[in-house]
């Protein structure tokens, strides 16, 4: 693979860079300890992970105006809170629940990995997330992006082959200069489609669940690391 | 002052974190000095940025279509090489010697003060330079910018009011909570009319000449500092 014209990376970031599921497990844990809520924030967080695809598929086809990550968390999680049996929060403590997604905890591997690949590439997000939800994410995890890209900036999200390349041209690098780094094959194949480079990392835990997790069935990687840093020892960072 | 309301600060780059003029000189001075050329680097400099706002000035009234900083510093350089007696530049020397803005160094002060202010704050650029100059000029300067917003985000230049509301937007900070720090009164006035709080960081070398260097005559700026450490005391940080 002729991997050596590689100049800068995009990174995934639910799922790729950071443990969504045990963030919110552990958030939403403090949240009702002292209220003496019963609630399985297992299958809430699977829950609201589940609600963002079709919310953002409708912003996607048009049936909502652009909304932001924040704005789509919030409107799903207004719907779960009863359904979960939650009842009674103040408007500032589900708000607070909502940000939790500004405070998700990176991978083992995630934050040395980065520095790895960040002395030699310039690393960025590409995310679905919102530009102020990955820069309070960073801060609080520690993650040394050289800039924070976000489908926000044009109000686009993933897989929509603009995002690719517009991410691409504000950095200054053409496609097949760039390396998307994901933990999902259909992000991987989108940025393919254009061109980029793609380097898919194995998060067996992504959902909790390391039993049923299998190696893409896509064989059209040019990279498939199993963390961050297997990902820079390939990469020769 | 109710400063303490603020939780971003947005920085404007060439001049105020940046000493483009020396850096330009320098880098001028390593090209020529193999060839033999005599330029002076100094007038050279200054002509270049003069060019600037005169070339964004067309792009702000239509006149030119969207051009990003490099290409408007290109168009500039073009005109410049002849009028300064310096030709039989290779196109790659030309491109190296253009993106000499995305090498410009800091002042002293810089990269120590805004650590000390990323402690407390959000720390953001808001620069009319485009994103893989402000990228790449970081990673060299080691600038540890929380998140890197430009201009071209927005298609529109400073000081276009949009450009600091929609700044503010990103970071998911109202005006108020948001202080626009630069050695330019005139970005500070226009951030100010937008509701944002406005630091004045004196940088008396800028243009080379600090006997001709005044105070601002401005007086409602919320803190005028003598640099970014000056400004991280005065911010608590």
């Amino acid at each position: 693979m002729a991997l050596n014209a590689i100049r800068a990376l995009l990174f995934d970031v639910f799922g790729t860079v950071v443990d969504w599921r045990a963030s919110l497990v552990r958030e939403g844990r403090a949240l009702t300890a002292n209220r003496g809520l019963e609630v399985d924030w297992a299958k809430f967080a699977d829950a609201w992970r589940a609600g963002y695809r079709p919310a953002m598929e409708r912003v996607r086809r048009g049936e909502l105006a652009w909304m932001n990550i924040d704005q789509l968390h919030r409107l799903i999680l207004d719907e779960l809170l009863p359904r979960f049996g939650i009842h009674g929060l103040a408007e500032a403590e589900i708000d607070a629940l909502n940000r939790a997604w500004h405070r998700l905890r990176p991978w083992p591997d995630a934050v040395r990995g980065l520095k790895r690949l960040k002395s030699k590439f310039i690393i960025a997000t590409l995310s679905n997330g919102n530009i102020s939800l990955l820069t309070e994410m960073a801060k609080h995890a520690g993650l040394p992006w050289d800039c924070i890209l976000s489908a926000e900036l044009f109000k686009r999200y993933k897989p929509d082959p603009q995002t690719y390349l517009s991410a691409c041209a504000l950095l200054g690098a053409r496609p097949e200069e760039t390396l998307m780094v994901a933990a999902h094959e259909d992000d991987l194949a989108a940025a393919r489609a254009q061109g980029l480079r793609t380097a898919f990392v194995r998060r067996p835990r992504e959902f909790g669940h390391p039993s049923g997790y299998s190696l893409p069935h896509d064989k059209g990687f040019d990279v498939v690391a199993d963390d961050f840093n297997h990902l820079a020892e390939q990469l020769g960072a």
